[in-house]
């Protein structure tokens, strides 16, 4: 029920996802029984073309409440226990269901996914990892909106979340971590970016020092490629805004400037957020997947892919082992 | 002497604005007076077609020291008060200069301006004004460099600032302001942000409400327009150089897309940071443009052209009294 869309793109993109799936995979759908299935409904007489086998794979899960998008997260987990958000994470949390999508509030999936799944070990905060896409190879950006303020360990934590992501989800063998800063010189950057240069450097991760802000879409720092960036929350959610803002402004100047748009979606291809999807919640102990809230049908499709891939390649356990891993190591 | 490609640069820009401007306008170059010298000859036996009355217009005032790229800004400017940066400086410090360009080292252009030129009264810390090129009207985004960690004080004198700056440079009658935050809602953002917040709506600027990174581009929150965008250091300056990447990936893109560059040129025109060359140091009493260290002439001249504009608008004058009214209507 969450999003600004639902429940008809959630529904469409169930419906896309388990046609590119194998038949083992099955989707729960979290709502108002009476709305979930009555969209359901009108959709696959819609398209008479989808093969009833698909129907038999999706089980509609009631949920009579509704997280609405302006509710204040933590309050609206405590007092809505019966909403979508809960219900669906609570499965999860149970292991009646391998991971959780949402397209609803972010505020409040990440409350729940915090209160429901807890955090793993040693870790204070969870973060959001948002894939940058760029010319070359596609970088990782944490956090992108979880936390305001965040101290130097935080941001030592985000890093060990973000490589692991990056070995994963993109498969990037000992991925390297740069830290987003004002100037590559290790005593630039506020505060917390100071410190964590300090403990990054210490630490057993494949740390490729300050990244600025031009060395992101390069993929790289003056130390070499970069695949993983570290900021704070509001730095991240900032940049990762006003990234998806860029191509609808670029292909506006270009087809006023008369380059057809057929040339225009070619090269754009892969710039869309929709082809990512969505961006997992890192540091909780299951695989939560925030999709914005205007995400078309094709970019909750994409959310689920990355959730799958988060399930195959058991992320959650390998961050667990990393975290403790580095626990053991300091003792 | 300042910037990765001094002397050439800044003399070969000296050329061109004089060009432009007319015969009143004159042009000191701050160096050692053998190496600009030389420069400014072999630079004009190439050009044989300047007008001789140019020559006539320059002055070169010797500067035996040189601020390096990587020094230390407050160790630099005391250990080298015959620097070029001290040096010229000092001139419009005491009126033999009206304004002040350089493309050297941006921290000691900071802590000199601050030390010779003085800060207004009721401001603690200067801030950089950057220009965001949109597909419509620019957007002044501050501070962009010069300051992290700022606190909520802070961010609205940069908000006054920014006013005068896109009244008088940009031409913008009664400017907007934005604050940039990870949401529209007033509660959104940092602990500094969600001060500021607070502050702006009870100041007498014409405040738009939060804007998020998205918000940047399409040039206004959900408010209405916006004309100045208000940050920290830390983020105005990651957001700056993460910008400043944007048309060269999005060009070897189009090039490889088969995009003639003719075409791209035409449209990217306007786009490029050299179109506004320089950005003011805003908040000391006195014009003092800065410039990338990579700066091209063109860059370099047109941030001479905003060094004019500012004293041609009273640029320094307006914000005194801005900053006057601010204190006094607080009284």
């Amino acid at each position: 029920m969450g999003g600004d869309l639902a429940p008809q793109a959630p529904v469409a993109a169930c419906l896309l996802a388990l046609a590119e799936l194998d038949s083992a995979h099955t989707i729960q759908l979290i709502g108002r029984v009476d709305d979930v299935a009555a969209e359901l409904d009108a959709q696959l007489r819609a398209a008479p073309a989808i093969p009833p086998g698909i129907r038999d794979r999706i089980t509609i899960i009631h949920a009579p409440d509704v997280v609405e998008m302006s509710e204040k997260p933590t309050a609206a987990i405590r007092s809505k226990p019966n909403s979508s958000m809960v219900v669906g994470l609570k499965r999860h949390a149970t292991g009646q269901a391998d991971a959780f999508v949402s397209a609803g509030n972010t505020g409040a999936q990440m409350a729940a996914s915090v209160f429901l799944l807890k955090l793993h070990a040693g870790l204070t905060r969870p973060a959001i990892a948002a894939v940058f896409p760029t010319a070359r190879n596609p970088v990782v950006v944490l956090d992108a909106g979880a936390n305001v303020d965040c101290s130097a360990e935080e941001l030592v934590q985000f890093a060990r979340l973000g490589a692991v992501y990056a070995d994963d989800i993109l498969g990037r063998t000992n991925p390297s971590v740069g830290l987003l800063s004002i100037g590559e010189e290790a005593e630039k950057g506020n505060a917390a970016v100071k410190e964590a240069h300090k403990l990054l450097e210490a630490s057993d991760l494949n740390f490729a020092g300050n990244c600025e802000g031009r060395d992101i879409l390069a993929g790289g720092s003056t130390r070499g490629p970069v695949d993983v960036v570290v900021c704070d929350g509001f730095v991240g959610n900032v940049l990762l805004k006003f990234y998806e803002s860029v191509p609808g402004m670029i292909m506006a100047m270009m087809t006023r400037g008369g380059v057809p748009e057929e040339v225009l979606a070619k090269i754009f291809q892969g710039f869309d957020y929709s082809d990512y999807g969505g961006a997992p919640l890192l540091g909780v102990k299951g695989v939560s997947i925030i999709s914005h809230g205007s995400s078309s049908p094709r970019a909750i499709k994409n959310a689920i892919g990355v959730a799958l891939r988060a399930v195959e390649r058991r992320m959650v356990e390998h961050i667990g082992r990393r975290l403790e891993h580095t626990a053991m190591s300091r003792t």
